[in-house]
Order: structure tokens, then C-alpha cells, then sequence
């Protein structure tokens, strides 16, 4: 199939156009942005999701909000909105990191110099160079996740979670990045998707990519893990990441940490798939690493799809007592003796070396 | 709260009285069973599930085929009917333990008598005597499993996962049952219930069990034990069975497995409740336990309860693309090394100590 096809993110010059995750795999919607405000909602209401595609999301929120203006703000109104663009979600760092290096190279200085045309335009550019390395970041990372399977076409079986593919990101995907790149290395790949309560982004997303894509896959509710690795032989779970912390724990999508103890109970590799822009070195371990709790009614109703009107659409039904109370953190957290290795944009990194590998990152991280 | 509420199988004679487990807790409707092929829809349907509760169900069915008949049939015929009754859901052991006990006290010789109406009233006696059975050793596993916790009244918190209250059995419960009895016992209890997925009987059932006991509980996904454990003080996992082989490997609702690994991992007792009926002394381990496989829609679809005319109803949504395929194991096998301890009718008993306690069982058993 045509890749772009699934590119969920398009900047448009004077606005942008998200592929609206809500809807599929019911109907192929664009969310329409015009302003920075816009840009929020899509983000905490899930329109796009996934770690990257935030970050790319917020950033056009910023230069919506340099476009839209009449006349040159305060600096400290810019900085006002990056600050609610960045608490739309909390958990993954993707975002800050983007929108730091945004006020970096976008300096107070250089806003209150008399080239505010500039500024704006090289804003832009930030943007959409974010867009572009992300999607060439994901495509080399995809390559060398090959590295950890047979260089031979192979019967090889991945069991992932949420969804970190072509939607999560720019283009191409982290950890469904790599279950591309192997089917492309002409590998016999079989797939399990996680559904990935409470909101479903396997059930929803991952097959609806992996069926547009025509690689073999099952569904699974999360509970079955346990059933899938001693009744059949795992090759790898590989799934994406929301922060990386300095000592390699990991955030990401609740149920990554129970499925980490899982594979290790089975002796199979459990790989996390992130680019550069997941590693926060100024956490120090997963403990302090903020874990965004969502509403109640996203685990005591579940949405779905509906025809009406010869359309699907999405809708909601009640599935516990109305006087029920949950709890729905978004997010856990994996320490990372359970992480075998990362697969990165730099090549292969396990735990023990990420200090080593992106020595750089840290330092830079900590100048700003 | 008055217990009988929560009697979820009345035998009235020439009827069986089931509460509709497919519409709590929407509202509480009773499903009335007058035939034996109405217990068998009743099973596979999910009128009425949990091992012990499927057990008394599928005997009411033998009796009611037996008081429906106009002549007295073949013992082939009856056979064949308590054949398809077991077949009904093929892996909890306690329907077969029942119609085994059922065909060895109500022989081939004394069918074949002249005094068949006695016949048709033993039956219908044993049926009800396993009924009140069940009830009386639940209340007998509860109090044994006090012993696992401290005497004075103390604060507890407790995982659970599917439902094992009253509505799983003649009444009271096994797991939830134990935590009836911990209220009961004056302690300071929090809840936490896996919703279960894909039947949701853990967001459905033990919510609405909980509820209606006042006993403080949270919902939450099956994939939030990970953050559950590291992020507050779990004092124990306590699940219900469907088959315990004589090694002490156990078949429940799929989800138990991956939750004694998470436990483990976090060292926190991880008990099973479980009556004697649940020992099956024929199977040596899991490996060969039968997994039922249910239809993929359970998977691919999800129910739900909804507002129509006034009264809540159960309606189902579509949560995947329509091409997907699905895996929908029912259950998954914990090997005994991650099982703390069974908590039963005749005490605490370790896997290691099964043969000892139950050895009369086990000899029973071979002689069936």
C-alpha cells in the first residue's frame, strides 16, 4: 500500500490537518486546526495520540498562535501558551523536550528584535523540520531493530501494545515501525495486538494499520498474555515509549509494565522502540516521572463504534454500576532491568548503556 | 444487607429461578429454566457462570429432563442428555465432578427398577443437597481464609479478578466470599476488581456485588496490576478456580496467570478459593487442562448496558475493523509455583500439601 496513506499528520501553512484517531477504524475523518487553542483539544481529547505525534501536534499549536496574531504579543504570551500546550497531556516528554528546544533557538531575544516575520517563519521551519526527522528518525530506528532477528527470512511472532505506529508518530511508527521494516526484510510475521484498555488504541488502531498493511495479525484483550506465551512461541514484545528516564525505566501505556514481568516469566526479549526525544535526563529514575490519571468514565464506559444512518460513528455504553469508582492512570512505569534493549535511532541500546550512548543528549538536556 | 438478595439460583420444584447475570447490573431479571435445554442455553449463554454456579445449574437440568419426561426413557438417552450438558463450557471441573457423583449414586441398576419415580426424587434431592452444599462449604472457605490475615480489625486491600461472589455459586462465594467474611470480621477492606475483559464479569458483577455490600472498591483495567502494586500496598491477589490439577496447577478466567506473575514480582501472596470440587486428581498438571476457546466477537465486540424506553438494556458496540481476527481463550493455567496457597473448606493448604489434605479425594476420584 501507498505509506502516506498513513500519515495522520499534515501542516497545511495556515493550518493542520490530523487524521482523527476517534473515528478509526470506523471512517477516515481529518480534525481541521486553526489555532493553538484547537491544538489542544485535539491533544486531550485523543484526536492524535502517541508520544511524537503530541509533540509535532503542539508545536504547530505554537506557530498557529504566531500566525493567527494581529499585532506582535508579549513574549510572555508565547510563553503562556507553550505552557498550556505542554500541560495537555503530562506524561510523555516528547513534547516538553520539542517545545524546549523550540524556545532555545527561538530566544527572547531574537522575538524582540525587530524581525518578528522571521521569528514566525523560522518557527515554521521547526515544525516542520520536527515533522520531517521524526518520520527519518523512525525509518532508521525501524532498521536497525532487523539486527536483533535473523538476517534470513524467518517465521518470527511480535506481540505488541497501544498503538505506536504510523498514527503515534510523524510517519512510519517506533515499535510498528519495526514490525514493518521485518515484514518489508521479507520475514513471515505473525502479530499479536494487545486491545489496550481503556482505550482500545490496539483494538482500534494497531489492527486497522496492521490490516491496511495485510500483515497477519490477532487481537487479544490484555489479560491474555500469560495464555499467549505458554501456549505459543513469542519471539519478541516490542512496544513504544512515552519518557525514558536517565537509569532507562520507562513510562508508557498502562499494561507495559505487567506485560515487561510477563515476558521476562517467559524468557522472551522485551524491547522498547523510541527515537532520541524519548530519554529525559534530567529524571533521574521512573519514580519521578509524572503519570497522567484520566477520567473515570473512560474505564466505566466504553466507546465504540455504531452505524447509523448507513455511517459508523462513535458512541459509548455504560459497562459497570453507575456508583462505581475507578482508578485510570494512563500510564506505568517499567523499571528497566525488565527491558532487554532499546531500539533506537542510534542503533541498539541496552539499559546499562544509554548513559554512554547519549552522553551528548545528557549534556545538552542539562544546558537548557 | 440481607444475603439472600444475592442468591442467584432458586430450584422451585418444577423450575429453576436464575438470576440474568447477561443484564446486571443493569437491572436484576430472572431467567426461568423449565427444561434441561434451557439450563444448557443458560450455561453457554452467560445467564449463569462460575464454576460452582454451572455445576448445580447443569444438575437442575438432569432433574428437569427427568421430571419433564412422560415415560420412562432409555438410561442411554439420559446419559446422552448429561453428555451435552457437560459440554455445555468444558472447562470447570465441577460440572463433571457433580454428574459423576450423580451417576454413581444414581445407577444404571436403580434407573432400571421398577421404582422410578423414586429415582427422579433422589436425583432431584442430590441436586439440591449439592446446592446447599455449596453454599455451606463457601461459608466454610471464608473463614478459613481469616486465618490469613491479622486477628485484630486492620487495613486490607485486596486484587481480585472475575467474579467469584454469590452470583458465581449457590451463594456467598468463594474469593469474594473471603472478602465478605474479612468485612465481616470488622477490617478496614479496599477492593480492587479487574474488570475482566472480554466479559467484563469483574466491571459488571463483582462492582455490583461490592455495591450492594458496601464494601469500598475500586474498578480498574485488567493491565493496571503493574502501577496497582508499585504504587500502593497490596496485601494480597485472591481469584476463584475452575480446575485445580492434582499438581496443583490451576485453570481460571484468563488474566489469573499474567496477574501471579505480576504478584511474584512484587511479592504479594497470591491465594486461590476453591471448595474440594474444584481438585480434579485425574489431571496430572495444567498442560492438560481443556482451554475453551469462545467466539472472537467477544473480542471484537463489547457489551454494554443502555438507556432505552426508561430501562437499562444490553446493547453491544463494535471496538475493532471488521476484518480482524481474534484469539478468546476463556481461561489460562497458573502453575502451582505461583500460587501461594488454596484457601478451602478444609483449611489453607499449599500446592505442595494437596495430596495430603485431599488424598481421600484423589482415591474417590480414581474409583469414579
Amino acid at each position: 500500500m501507498d505509506r502516506e496513506n498513513l500519515r495522520p499528520i499534515f501542516w497545511e501553512g495556515s493550518q493542520l490537518r490530523l487524521l482523527d484517531q476517534r473515528q478509526i477504524p470506523g471512517k477516515k475523518e481529518w480534525f481541521i486546526a486553526k489555532t493553538a487553542d484547537e491544538t489542544i483539544f485535539a491533544i486531550r481529547e485523543m484526536v492524535v495520540r502517541g508520544a511524537p505525534a503530541i509533540a509535532i501536534t503542539g508545536l504547530f499549536g505554537v506557530v498557529l498562535e504566531l500566525k493567527n496574531i494581529k499585532s506582535k504579543p508579549d513574549y510572555s504570551e508565547l510563553e503562556s501558551i507553550t505552557t498550556r500546550i505542554l500541560n495537555s497531556r503530562p506524561t510523555a516528554v516528547n513534547l516538553r523536550t520539542a517545545l524546549q528546544e523550540f524556545h532555545s533557538l527561538l530566544t527572547k531575544e531574537f522575538f524582540e528584535s525587530n524581525e518578528f516575520g522571521l521569528f514566525v517563519q523560522k518557527a515554521e521551519e521547526f515544525a516542520v523540520n520536527v515533522l520531517e526527522e521524526d518520520i527519518r528518525n523512525n525509518i532508521s530506528l525501524a532498521k536497525n531493530g532487523l539486527s536483533l532477528f535473523p538476517s534470513s527470512p524467518s517465521k518470527i511472532s511480535i506481540l505488541t501494545h497501544c498503538n505506536t505506529g504510523a498514527l503515534a508518530t510523524g510517519g512510519h511508527g517506533t515499535a510498528l515501525g519495526v514490525i514493518r521494516s521485518l515484514r518489508d526484510a521479507g520475514h513471515d510475521l505473525t502479530v499479536y495486538a494487545d486491545e489496550t484498555r481503556p482505550y482500545l488504541q490496539g483494538a482500534r488502531l494497531t489492527t486497522w494499520e496492521l490490516l491496511e498493511e495485510g500483515i497477519p495479525s490477532f487481537l487479544i484483550t490484555d489479560s491474555t498474555s500469560g495464555w499467549l506465551m505458554s501456549d505459543r512461541k513469542i519471539d519478541a514484545v516490542i512496544v513504544g515509549v512515552d519518557r525514558v528516564a536517565a537509569n532507562g525505566d520507562a513510562a508508557n501505556k498502562v499494561g507495559t509494565f505487567p506485560l515487561a514481568i510477563v515476558a521476562k516469566h517467559h524468557g522472551v526479549p522485551f524491547y522498547i522502540a523510541a527515537t532520541e526525544k524519548s530519554f529525559d535526563f534530567k529524571i533521574r529514575s521512573g519514580k519521578d516521572i509524572p503519570i497522567e490519571m484520566r477520567s473515570e468514565e473512560e474505564v466505566t464506559r466504553l466507546s465504540f463504534l455504531k452505524k447509523s444512518d448507513g455511517s459508523p460513528i462513535l458512541d459509548s455504553g455504560v459497562i459497570a454500576p453507575k456508583e462505581v469508582k475507578a482508578l485510570n492512570p494512563s500510564f506505568d512505569v517499567t523499571p528497566s532491568d525488565l527491558i532487554t534493549a532499546f531500539i533506537t535511532e542510534r542503533g541498539i541500546v541496552k539499559p546499562s548503556e544509554i548513559g554512554l550512548v547519549f552522553g551528548d543528549l545528557a549534556l545538552e538536556q542539562a544546558r537548557r
